[in-house]
């Protein structure tokens, strides 16, 4: 995995470099862990005019799911605890003869940007702008790899909460044992909080579970996902609980999944995020639905639950292969409830038998 | 509940025109929701020159654990989705005539505060500093109290699960159902992540739970702490899994035991933070034990599970009364195990009878 590592920092280096950059500081923890292949806890990674250190306030963790520093990275512990690694890093550039430094503005502190700067006066400060998230937007087969394990996880999960009687559960309890389940298959963890909506609180994108029990009738809607090797996925799904659902219940859940079915069509390289955002929003849109839509209907997913690109209206750019995106198109009708369904897919060329689907969970509406 | 939020808006305001700021801006979630009673995702509250209006991406949700928005605070939200709170209080501080806003720099990153500075040109930005931070420090009544259940609610869970079988279980799984058991006694969730740490993993402090079993002769060392209305406490106990402890174990955990009754009897209002440090660190330095020690032997709690003061040798200042605070030496020898003893306490001056111990759970060496 070691080149890996030190591949994608050469290409950080190239940017920061045509930038007029001599020296990066990479400071938010995502970043760090995609470009140094761990992040401990306040760790930074300067990436500098001689040598790329990763600077720790205490030795680095060792368990696969906190990852491990890059074998070809120097890893430099702060003599003092309740440093602020990014000013030590900040001196170590210095002393590395770079007169430019490129920050993460987006993610530094004001205040920490000034401790920078009175520690380093010689050292002239500039952004760098998002240049890593933008590098973590198309993954490799391993990063996939790890997304796809932990979609697998995510639904085993659910399917064994599908075998179980459900009625008279509260929203938290459902959630917790999700993600004791989740956590019973392997996962490092939920990749976010898990949410359990039943009844009027069903179809809301990230409802927090609460204390209101399932109920016969009841729409039920999940969203939860695995975190695996530090990568995270997500599956949300809509169930009736019941043995007939009403007919608003199917129409409605017919109408959000032929809005997701469009979404997940629309996903080829090449097409624009706002217009994979307009295939799913438009079918909601023409059936009335247009007040009150989420802002959008999917994300990137990776490292972080929510990365680029957004499928929203007003994004702009273009969908690359290998770019593992969430499709959630959903609607909330206030006081009686609502249907969501979510997919992980990762964008591939037709030829290679288009948008691989890593969430595989039926989308029949099931009723429970 | 209302005028104690108005009231603590009232104090900062006056620091603030101390400071020569006529409005200020508070972005950090914690500060937000103390001072406007919650802090809904994204929200900022801006004291303005002639109104407080807590400014929301969308509308507060309405459970118990997030609290409720003070009536008194006018709530705006914002009209377009994915914009930035604190850009629009700005412009709001800016139509109430300020001439000045004081921003919480070590808060609010470089580039949100540039987007501030170039929507309102005419307001000079100063640094709020940790003006909310310190009056967070001292706390009421009602505070207090929802600590205390926090408190019994971690009490209970830890409880329950000295009652069950522990060998052969995982620090995962022990984990796991430590924090389902606080959910089932009413925690909002857990105040952190919950570290149960076996055998060499014993008395690490923040250890995170790996896939190790508990084995017979282990030390187990438990770490975790209830959510409750915001508010977050923490306590922390080692035990012996077997019949009969070892003499290094039992000379460990005598020794730990004392210094953590030093930190304890040293707990007076206007005692220095360094010498609450200093009483329980002394008794593990005299023992040999100054190699590797923490860095603090413990810290505020509150709406944040680590908050001012720090007990720590290098910190300045006095506790007050009112101030909850934790103790929490411990000794970690590599490849062995360690103890850690960890309770919440309040600072009460000796006529009500000294400091309150929140977290009751026996401190006795138990053989489990």
């Amino acid at each position: 995995m070691s080149e890996v590592y030190a591949a994608r920092r050469t290409r950080l280096r190239e940017r920061c470099n045509a930038g007029g950059s001599a020296a990066a500081l990479v400071t938010r923890p995502a970043n760090v862990r995609y470009l140094a292949g761990a992040a401990p806890h306040g760790a930074v990674l300067l990436l500098g005019k001689r040598e790329d250190l990763l600077v720790c306030q205490s030795p680095p963790d060792d368990r696969p799911c906190e990852g491990r520093p890059d074998d070809n990275l120097r890893v430099r512990i702060l003599p003092q605890p309740g440093g602020d690694p990014a000013v030590a890093a900040a001196g170590l550039a210095q002393a590395q003869e770079a007169d430019s430094l490129a920050v993460e503005e987006h993610h530094l502190t004001v205040a920490r940007h000034r401790a920078l700067t009175s520690v380093t006066p010689r050292l002239r400060l500039t952004d760098l702008g998002s240049a890593v998230e933008q590098l973590r937007v198309v993954k490799d087969e391993e990063e996939i790899s790890c997304l796809r394990i932990g979609a697998e996880i995510a639904d085993q999960a659910l399917g064994e909460l599908l075998e179980s009687i459900l009625v008279g559960r509260t929203e938290r309890h459902l959630a917790l044992e999700l993600e004791r389940r989740l956590v019973d298959h392997g996962a490092d963890g939920p990749a976010f909080p898990t949410s359990v909506a039943t009844g009027p609180n069903s179809g809301r994108r990230g409802h927090r579970p609460t204390d209101r029990r399932v109920e016969e009738g009841d729409f039920l809607s999940v969203c939860l996902g695995a975190a695996y090797r530090g990568y995270r996925c997500e599956i949300g799904r809509t169930f009736v609980i019941g043995t007939s659902p009403a007919d608003w219940q199917i129409q409605l859940y017919e109408l959000v999944f032929a809005a997701q079915r469009a979404g997940r069509e629309a996903l080829t390289p090449g097409a624009a995020y706002r217009d994979v955002d307009r295939a799913a929003r438009q079918v909601l849109d023409c059936a009335g639905y247009s007040e009150g839509l989420q802002p959008l209907t999917g994300h990137g997913v990776g490292l972080e639950i929510d990365e680029d690109p957004q499928l929203a209206p007003a994004a702009m750019g273009k969908l690359d292969a290998c770019v593992p995106v969430t499709v959630e198109p959903g609607v909330h009708l206030p006081g009686r409830g609502g249907v969501r369904i979510d997919d992980t897919l990762v964008v591939r060329p037709e030829a290679d038998g288009g948008p691989e689907l890593l969430t595989i969970t039926t989308k029949e509406l099931l009723a429970l």
